[in-house]
């Protein structure tokens, strides 16, 4: 039995810079529509130009596939609204890190003064630019989102008409902070739907499990699944898939970061096939984000998929992927746009 | 100002066998009077033959120095009395592992039927052996150690003559049971008194720093220290130190230990330095541990310290070391033996 899906959207996605970006965006483009294409590039994305050169990059990279980069700018107080409507459509999302949180978040928001941060939230409500953000305070590992959650409050509070987009959420804590604000959403990875922290940590320690925020509790991947696998109409699907080399992984000192671009499709089918419906699984890598983000035009592109083992390369290039050298369920048989 | 510690003793250690056990048994026999012997090879020790083969190993490789292996078993439900006894004086503690809990403990008690294990219990009581135990169940990582305190408590309860170690515990229910049974004990490890979680995972993940039980909250963390640093009667140091080739470490699916053996003393003299007392380090390096075992006969051992910068080796043969190429704050400036 086939199985399609139209113009999947992967709403958080790293594709670095220079050979990594040769290597990944491909297999991103491969079976996305489109991507929104994280910011903290070494420099971060914080002007028009880097952020056009960047959309460039990639558009080079994915010459001849069917694929749209979605940009982002790394937020900065300091932006005024003359400043963003300067980008017109160019600018899809602005992504908030706090600071030191994760990788190249060197310069995001230190405390998250509401005055501070007013003029360019104003404006963003203002232009409807969605604000995605990275929510972990610096406190304990396991405590970080939950402790954000009253900062997404303030946020939500003070800007009711800025979208604000919980990225990569991994709690309880996080899935009830959506309902309680109109103007809360959230991105759900497809490895925080997989993992709790007894996968990283509860054997052997697994480098390559190894992400922030870090996979937490069984009861948070619970509330996780079943707001994605309901395709609850506030969360959609963002991979965070983050390609590191190996050497940086298996390593002392590992970075964080899963790569699951290249398998996310087929094992997300695999996930929604037995725990929920293929529309489901359609309106939570698509249609769901397509509305949040004010109508997104989306290229076409139909994927069709089989019940059919397939065995993940061990590597793709230098980058370990998630199930690497394990087969899976679910096969691509083809891809029409 | 001079610092002299009597007679330190290591209450809980990994020695391995071969090649690890002619590299790491050394760097424990130059500061340490004695050490409880863990019983994990493959296969683990469940004779008098093999364990006496195996003090004869340890002997051999700390050759020349002032040293005793206190040796104990593997635990299995079958040990009779009769069996036990044959040991006389070369037999200090049992220890159990429950099945597949950390390294090399394949087999395990799988289950804690109470009536299974009386027959041993029973006899170890009358013999006066104390019963050192892994504390983990099969549960969440964070939650193992906290689940099983339930099992202490029937052990204690079922045996009540039976001196029980909670063996390197990592968490404030562990700490509370400690006073709830006047048969339970407990060793501290020194990695367990410096890091949480935040150290293992919180930044970049430290393969170097995983361990078994892993390193929990901060909470269990100053419930530790608490303890320790009062030199609570029923607490000992067990470093748990652990060693595993740098390869086994740094890799997908990297091996559970830290190995602190060169380093504990130096490091626990600045610990109770800044927090306690000499004295308390002298109750908890050794005086406590005596009295716990049984009066134990240990060899004299006088170690003297300065508070002078040591630069810590990156690498013991293949072995990395906790505070690798770091600079620590005590030397031992003299050992009498």
């Amino acid at each position: 039995m086939s199985i399609t899906l139209n113009s999947p959207l992967d709403m958080h996605l790293h594709l670095r810079d220079k050979e990594m970006l040769t290597l990944v965006a491909p297999l991103s483009a491969k079976t996305f529509s489109g991507a929104i294409i994280m910011p903290n590039l070494v420099p971060p994305i914080s002007t028009k130009e880097e952020l056009l050169a960047y959309k460039s990059r990639i558009l080079e990279a994915t010459k001849g596939q069917t694929f749209k980069p979605y940009m982002t700018l790394f937020f900065k107080p300091t932006y005024t609204k003359e400043f963003l409507e300067n980008f017109e459509d160019e600018l899809t999302a602005i992504k908030l890190y706090p600071a030191g949180i994760t990788t190249n978040s060197e310069g995001g928001v230190a405390g998250f003064d509401v005055e501070e941060l007013r003029p360019t939230l104003t404006a963003m409500s203002e232009l409807n630019i969605p604000l995605c953000v990275h929510g972990e305070t610096n406190g304990f590992v396991m405590d970080r989102e939950a402790e954000f959650v009253s900062i997404y409050e303030m946020l939500a509070t003070n800007f009711p008409k800025l979208k604000i987009i919980m990225e990569h959420i991994t709690t309880k804590e996080s899935v009830e902070a959506l309902d309680r604000f109109e103007n809360l959403y959230a991105t759900i990875t497809l490895h925080h739907l997989l993992l709790t922290l007894d996968d990283v940590a509860g054997g052997m320690l697994q480098p390559h499990l190894f992400c922030k925020p870090i996979a937490k509790r069984p009861e948070d991947r619970e509330a996780l699944r079943k707001i994605a696998f309901a395709s609850h109409p506030k969360v959609m699907f963002g991979s965070d898939s983050a390609p590191h080399p190996q050497h940086a992984k298996e390593s002392c000192g590992c970075a964080a970061g899963v790569f699951t671009a290249p398998i996310a499709i087929q094992v997300l089918t695999e996930l929604f096939m037995k725990h929920s419906t293929i529309e489901n699984l359609q309106a939570f890598i698509s249609g769901n984000a397509q509305k949040i983000y004010n109508n997104l035009k989306v290229p076409k592109k139909i994927i069709t998929l089989e019940k059919e083992a397939f065995l993940v390369p061990k590597i793709y290039g230098n980058v370990v992927p998630l199930y690497a050298g394990e087969t899976i369920n679910y096969s691509i048989k083809e891809i029409e746009s």
